[in-house]
């Protein structure tokens, strides 16, 4: 940590600054006068308060963290890539792993239909919301629980593992009996209770980028999972919010090699919801996957003109099918990995 | 809601528009033929998941709603202003009241020493936080059940009803046995158990702007708390994410007369969180309160440079005397209130 | 244009509407009554500021524009897809065009030197500041005429079609005397005089989409030129504003298939500047090959790190040279061209 | 400037950023080896474009910034605030500058009859546009010089001094005779050229915040003004791009006493362009004048449903005077001036 001091701050400003530092076990401060400003390094391992208290001290004109606040998330402290596996499918390894279904579960002919078709066309975990989290209160909210045992009822017919959002502490218990990765969504992030209660599981959480979310909170969003003592975090860019309103979020293709070269944890991208239209989905897909994606979270409908939820970013079964062959050709001829220096 | 499509558009994909509207029992189609489009008004009552339906059909280009998705917290199904009473402060009233107190609970002393110094200022209502969401897992989290018993002591003594964060469904019921105000914080803005589950209790419930929140989405946030039955929702700008690092957030302050105008609940401003930085605080303040807002949310503490959270944007009891000075001048002179046609 | 009015407003309000869209000589109103609203439909072709006029009569609630500010840039208006040729480079054809080469001109040796190593290395047309917008006053602002000469030395020894940026009105002819490409700088998108002028040149120019520009702004600059009688223009994304300052910019990729479905005109990315992180620019280069992209701009430099602008976002003639090898293998196992139904 | 590297950099690396540092005239660096990294100091005055040098040398994790890169706009370095004066306005004095006027000049009626009428309320400065940047290019653009006359006859009638903007290079010379104060809109902040040419002019200019821009860009704007050698700026926020769409942009009323802690020159809001209706502008005015701004630019016209450009953000005479009055009595009340310490 730096702390940034004007020219003329006066010896007993610079003496307090040094006292205070002194004054936390284990740091040690060091002053270096610059041309227009003093300059006080401090050594020792730093608390994530302790800057707001420098700051406030007569004299201090800026506190400038040097070191990264997550740890366990870190590549600095973690170099070799990480990676999670549910059933066939390794999140992390050289090859995307496909990740498709509807956005809602709505009834066990829809499940277990889209179920087959995503698989055949080579996606290796099965997606569906059961707990949805919907602007508007009188929208559908999900099936719940019901809809919990129609997923198992698709993941027995076709041994596709499944990943399922959690939205509340209180039904974190439930959903881990059905899910192989609970999705912590992108209005969620923050939910700290929800964060704090999936860590203390052992089952898979893959963090959604929050729409406002600075690469630094959402890693630290998968550093409170880890935190908990689960380190088997996924995250996923979902796209931020942004002026454009042509699509309904803004995907942040950089994110990928960002979070590669920030992160051990392998990175998925969600192409349906950051665009919000079908026609979209397979090139911003293809964008991810050309970017070192390790996934994608495809939202896959028999009829999306008559989907329950976000029918119109949803692909039919022979787009779905078109977005897999060119994912494959891409993938095949990307380094693998996609090397980030 | 109005249904754009091409004008190419074939004979059939027009019919097939028509005859989706028409299966929505109660609703008419009613069709006019442009230069450049064919528009189709849809009559009736819309459901809001019939936009993505109509969304995907072939030939159509847009669709337009035109309706508001909120119904309880708007102002044209509620056309007088609400207000919020507890102990003194009436929220909505012509006077602006004045919600002060710590960021964090931290002490008795500490709590009833700033409990005591706002009253005397001319605060109202007390704030203080006992769950603190923290951006990272390793920053102190407030003191829990402990802090809303020092909050209720101070109370005791002053007189001050309380207002605090709740973070999850299950704290709500602990939470509301202390609190006169139940406050949503912006990270929780669409944590919809949360919201359903304040919407169940019968206290006011102060909903805070998420950051990257429209004002729709906001008052979809609340109209989840009130679809619930509880009616007595207060909103709460406090600075959405922009480009501009220098402050923490970006106060809206346009955001105040806007809500007035679409909606009969008080909306009051933060000007602690979203500027981030004690010399922000009071310019900031005083504009919301010429721009009309019901109230502030202010954070105050006795020695803002050992505080346990948000230390730089606290401000001294002798500047929050300062500023409750100026503030009172600049609400004796607004006009009240202050009209939006 | 769709004209909306509360159910309470008077049949004079009504009436008034009636008659100001029928003042405008070849409109024609048509009402319909909803349950909520009354609306009003336009019919006739809308000029741009009847929006404005309509919004402020009485009773008016908002005012929803139907049909696209922009024709000349439409693909409604010019279903085709165009193309831009110079030099071997159709820029809109099937293959990626890659334009490279240093931020800024410094000198021969870097020019020539870094002409002949992006020709070897597949490049087709040759890139280079002459004249460069800088935030700051006191940072090098480009060699201007000499600068053009020495990108001039670089064409007659490789062949490489030149892309330039032009800054002001003045600077246009003597510009479009060396310029292959007219480059139209993001902090330019909306200098009208300029985007007139260069509208009254023979020289294709590209738009780079400004920092804060949404899609139809964006498509409104490539009007301007248009309007002027230049239809030779090639768009250009490269990242927008946003609250994440890791990167400098962010590449909104999916704005590529956007632009591809709302215009004719060919789009290509820039990897370069939206990132500003060297080891970022290859894995968003071939995102946006895989989304679609007609074309790349690429930093390229000898030596970075004495690079007199831009040098962090730079990459070596090595990096280059990778970069080049894996975007010809993606573009091969594209679909050609990515369809944007 | 600090530049930061990991702890495991080899003596090697270290000591090219020594030797990089050493090879400017008159920097010496400063090493300093902390837990998690090294942190080496630069002393001396940095050019503009040394940091993007020292960011890629090996080993180097990061280059923070600690003086701030403009001096003539900077407080710190000028601690005396400024102002400017035009006829019978002080432009950064203890009262507020009303500056208003119609959006584009369109006849000599409507020029002198709104310019007696905002005098007879108050305002000391006129504004009225004779250019106008225009999103389309089929909208009206101005009536230019004809404009320029017009506004010249209002002034002799009135006595009132002009402020009106100049958009191209070219124009500068023909919009000084006439103008008292340039204004450079939001979309030419970064028009260098433009900001080079008003900079050799002897005439005060006023900087429009661009859409998208941090308030170091911005400032550093005016410093391209001043280095020219004109040193009498006016800033103006007028709104930023942001996700809501509600209003035109978004009013960082922050900005107000943050621009007056980093400079000394005056700064001013525009609440018209900001919201874009006209019943958001009193009570945004209003918020600006409270948080301390120097004056206001308001859009006043005698008829807002047909004026030519911005109708419904215009104020007729009516509103305008009740805006004046409660302009007048806010900062009568407020701290003269606001102090932002």
């Amino acid at each position: 940590m730096i702390v940034v001091m004007g020219k003329d701050s006066s010896p007993e400003q610079l003496a307090e600054v040094e006292r205070r530092i002194e004054s936390h076990p284990g740091l040690k401060p060091q002053v270096f006068h610059g041309v227009e400003r003093i300059v006080v390094g401090v050594l020792g391992t730093i608390t994530p308060d302790l800057k707001d208290e420098m700051e406030l001290l007569p004299g201090v004109l800026e506190v400038v963290l040097i070191s990264k606040p997550y740890k366990l998330a870190s590549r600095e402290f973690h170099p070799d890539s990480s990676s999670v596996t549910v059933g066939d499918a390794v999140i992390g390894g050289p090859d995307p792993v496909i990740m498709a279904g509807p956005c809602s579960v709505e009834d066990e002919d829809q499940m277990v239909s889209t179920a087959k078709a995503v698989k055949a066309a080579g996606a290796t975990v099965l997606r569906g919301g059961a707990f949805k989290p919907r602007t508007s209160p009188y929208s559908f909210r999900g099936m719940g629980i019901e809809g919990l045992e129609l997923l198992d009822m698709a993941k027995q017919e076709t041994g596709l593992p499944i990943i399922t959002e959690v939205m509340s502490p209180r039904d974190v218990d439930i959903v881990a009996q059905y899910a192989d990765i609970l999705q912590i969504g992108a209005r969620n992030m923050q939910n700290y209770n929800l964060l704090d209660e999936v860590g203390e599981t052992n089952k898979p959480v893959m963090v959604k980028r929050g729409l406002a979310a600075s690469y630094e909170e959402w890693l630290l969003a998968a550093e409170y999972v880890m935190a908990g003592g689960n380190e088997n975090v996924i995250l996923c860019e979902r796209g931020i919010r942004g002026f454009e309103q042509f699509t309904r979020f803004t995907l942040d293709v950089a994110a990928i090699p960002v979070i590669k070269r920030l992160s051990h944890l392998p990175i998925v991208a969600d192409p349906s919801h950051s665009t919000g239209r079908w026609y979209l989905v397979t090139p911003v897909a293809l964008a991810a996957i050309a970017a070192g994606a390790h996934g994608l979270l495809i939202e896959v409908h028999p009829n999306p003109d008559v989907a329950k939820c976000d029918g119109p970013q949803s692909l039919t079964f022979e787009n779905f099918n078109r977005l897999m062959d060119q994912a494959r050709a891409i993938s095949e001829v990307r380094e693998q990995p996609v090397e980030v220096p």
